[in-house]
């Protein structure tokens, strides 16, 4: 049986595969590389449930990223992967601490909550960014039976609003963690886009850093489907394998989810999309700036541009591209750019806004 | 941006395409028709978690299959399809009567009851299957505060014993349970196979036979990844994509399962893929039958052949092919058949089994 | 077999009964009437799990005070009252917002997450009261499966601070919820104290007002143990006696609960208790108000007193007597004053208290 | 304020103080001794949550009876004291070896599931004892991410069908228990009956056999409410008060359940109860057997009857006496003894059975 596709004459193409917008990076598809991968991996048997030749090599090609310790656990999605990593560094009793931004607590439906049983000690931030400052609003009662215990400090990097943490940041709260008995996790969903905006290998701002297991982002990246937790510290967590099947994130045919990674990072996949998508948001900033009336938000330091503008501009520029609003209420709202964002799309969403706000 | 993947000469291919075993049907790759529907969805943007156009069309594809009340909720595996639709079969209060057997008991790593908080109330079966009476063993005790409350029966098609319920045996079931106030959940992760073996439409013995809600196997039957809730009984679920998130269920990128499902199901993949699988379990059993010594323990009626042999001959043969014991103090082991397993392979793999039987 | 205590002879007393303080109303024992209601309901065998005479009778009581349709299922203690309420008002996907203050949020150990996966919405607060507009910052997202569902909202009466909700301002709360789909539930660990210095029947303030479900406090309120959820809007909830057992708050000789309840309730026992506690901490707050360098922080409208005075005398004053840091920090402490807690308690510990202010 | 109860005129008597029946040991009262034991703990402040002098006084006794690394922690009910020590005593990825008979899997209400998100994995038993053989039934697959990690045996004493384990088989169970890594729980709900029966301390079949964790059963030994979980083997478990406090079993007024137990262990009342129960149902049993027709079902060795007879006459007798079915197909009924229950109880109760079944 041949592994090579066959011409797709059978499968229907229901959409228009030229129409990009500005919604969100995963209204993108997947990379051709990545797609190519499945097809290299796929024929033949091979051991399931993570035992395959690409899960062993997905090990190498994690540690020379992150460093020897390093332990790769492939999950389907980001909630997935957050909450086995922070059943991973809790006990029953524990709390994370985490910004009142943090896609665990607005984004994830309480599966922390529900699945984990996992109480979020929530902290708001300016640009979606704790600081130990503010870790230590909640940081404290470790003795105290009545309050959930702050175990883990959970970061996004880069952060909910666009922003990135320098490796000095994450350091400081990484010890500022570790000084307390706390654990660190960086839910990664655009980590490759951090280390864009950083211009420092990923392991600069985790491993170095001192975090303990993160989330690695595939699907925004350009997988398929696809996320890992990455355990970099593994006398922080245990049984890794029997939290991921217990929490439904163990795959099969794990073999495609590894493939997938392999091809994303053992070359510069990884980083050639996320520097084109962080360069799309940054032309895209710069024309949105120039247009009068129009806020940026937050330092643009990632794939995201967030915007204050008027309401109704909003509405009518929905019209002709999907977006989100980010606070309806205060008029925010949110552009995001992918790995197949083209300068010609920039520039045309730049031009309908204009033309939109010139409209009022 | 092309959506053709380019020649795959970046990927490395770190197995051998050509080898095949009877270990577990999600052993085997990807049938490269589902690949080929994967590219065919690439490009473009379309959104995310499920609102894309092929999401939107599966839908249709479904009601094909299942009647006009379908609606279809893909999820990525098995246990997550299994979870999520006992939670939205059962209130906070209730219990599951299934198979000890039950692949939701013996293979889920407890998440049916750590995720779902659901309590199972299992019965033994001699060859997997449930009947009314066995039912009753459980289905008592509505109005009593101390017991979990039984509401929903949850039956395997086929089992995971291999077995296949007929059409009335279901019907029997439901009417049974709906009787009671229960509820009745199928999982089918081999569900093609059934109808395979059955011969017959899948919603001769689902919808027609009284089922509420299913769990579609798309893996098993040669997706990547992939499986599908599919309820047949709007009256009898709620909120079903608040349980899929919260279960952490959500693809992202859903058009590139539900592309999969609809390469699978808009033609005849599905059928023909599992009917091959049958038919090639069926020539293997009777191979097996023919060694001396070696006993068949269940009836043949799906992709699976269950056997009792000395285990010193089991332990030679796993030197040349993988596969696992089923219960290994009596000698039981498991061998599965799958979309790509060829007349060769059964016949090598049974004198393999010949030859090890004569060196005892 | 007598049903009559004997003399106390064998039992050894080993505390000091005349030693009172402020530290927590929870640090006083139990009302003499209530240890002779325990004594009355003994002897003789009554049907366990509540379908006893006592509890019968109960339901009476609490629709003498809360209307017609009230239901009271007793528990054991507060915490397990608010998480079976909270259960009973919500979905699976549900989430309730409360203040930042709420006890379920601080001194609950992660109950309502783990043992009912209850997602807690909470909103900071100048004194423990919610209102509609500081509600709104969290009620949104019905139906976006991403947020989980705000479904209820929890306020406390007399909140955690010692401020008492007018019942006007109940209502509007409740209004503004029932508006937009939500229930309303009251945390009364002290609903006593609420009475007493709102000067209004119960129903006032929970029933009239518009709450669907609210926990009474009763051992604060003088009791051995026991707490009560009272149901006011029978259509809000389902399933109440399986969520008592499963949340493990079901007493088995629960006469002895609901025979403390008729003590407490039946007569004015837990008025008369209740504004004897909130007339000793307004004496002990004017006291307090008298000594330059303390700050009164909250409206005295209970049993509590908040007070800011330097950190160095409320040490020295902890070695005279026990109390607890409300926020350490910033050099805030709680007082609270009990049914059995005498004027010349209060005289005294101001006294300690100026004393101790003199030293610096 | 006095401590001393007033005369109970004000409270009202509903019951009949004279009515003892067979349903349940929880039926009864409160042990008069108990009653007084409440009245002298109260008065005056204590710390509340454990940290009063009753709790602490309690820690000596228990040590007295099982060694001097016993430590107690107070809770409220059975269910309670059960899911609490088999949190302690897994991982989240945990599962707990049972008889299908045993209390945590048929009358909790799933609260192990639901609570502790504690897999059962049940054994069929002859019985309700369980074996290192039937143990072996489940006791497998450590290393097998599918299937939840048995971790913990949970056995009861005396179970629910009356019988007693004797010391030497609950030596077996330990040791083969812990051979496999899995800790011991043993639900004494009816401890104290088992001493009875055995004539032997508490330690003997506890501590010495090499039980990690019980739950000691106070409620049905005459106390108003209360359990304990004991831990005997400290090394088995972590951050108990965590535990107890989030899974809602923490009683403020923790003096009173302590100065119960100190009042019912300080001395020989427990055993006396027991020893008085246990000869009830002895008596019970031989007055049973010599009615014709009417077979006893387990051995007698604690203070549960297990009869079986025709249905009719069951339901005859239920009319004079309330008691309950234990399996209604089959006419199996229990009958329970209590601390109060007489010799002329007895013997009017067995001449009402032989009445009902000579008028078949």
């Amino acid at each position: 049986m041949s592994t090579t596709p066959p011409a797709a004459t059978d499968a229907i193409r229901r959409h228009d595969p030229e129409v990009r917008g500005f919604a969100s990076d995963n209204y993108a598809g997947a990379h051709p590389e990545i797609l190519a991968a499945l097809a290299v991996a796929n024929g033949g048997h091979q051991v399931s449930y993570g035992e395959d030749d690409y899960t062993a090599h997905l090990q190498d090609v994690m540690r020379g990223h992150f460093g020897p310790t390093a332990e790769a656990f492939p999950v389907f999605n980001g909630t997935g992967a957050n909450v086995v990593a922070l059943q991973a560094l809790t006990e029953r009793w524990g709390a994370v601490i985490c910004a009142a931004s943090a896609h665990i607590h607005v984004d994830e439906c309480g599966a922390p909550e529900r699945v984990g049983g996992l109480k979020l000690l929530t902290v708001p931030t300016e640009h979606g960014k704790l600081t130990p400052e503010l870790i230590d609003r909640e940081a404290f009662g470790w003795d105290d039976e009545h309050r959930a215990q702050p175990q883990v400090v959970s970061i996004t990097q880069t952060t909910e609003l666009g922003t990135c943490y320098t490796p000095e940041e994450i350091r400081e709260i990484c010890d500022h963690a570790h000084e307390r008995g706390m654990k660190v996790h960086l839910d990664g969903a655009r980590i490759a886009n951090a280390a864009a905006t950083l211009g420092v290998p990923l392991r600069a701002f985790t491993t170095d850093a001192g975090v303990d297991v993160l989330s690695f982002g595939g699907t925004k990246n350009g997988m398929v489907f696809g996320e890992c937790v990455v355990v970099l510290n593994p006398d922080a967590v245990r049984a890794m394998k029997h939290l991921r099947k217990m929490s439904m994130q163990l795959a099969s045919k794990m073999r495609f989810v590894s493939a997938q990674f392999e091809a994303l990072l053992s070359g510069d996949l990884w980083l050639r999309s996320a520097s084109h998508a962080n360069a799309m948001a940054a032309r895209l900033a710069e024309r949105v700036w120039a247009v009068e009336g129009v806020e940026v938000l937050h330092p643009v330091q990632s794939n995201a541009v967030f915007a204050r503008l008027p309401h109704d501009v909003s509405e009518r520029l929905q019209k002709r591209y999907r977006f989100y609003f980010w606070d309806e209420g205060a008029g925010d709202v949110r552009w995001m750019c992918s790995f197949d964002t083209t300068e010609a799309d920039v520039d045309a969403f730049a031009a309908a806004l204009a033309e939109e706000m010139g409209r009022q």
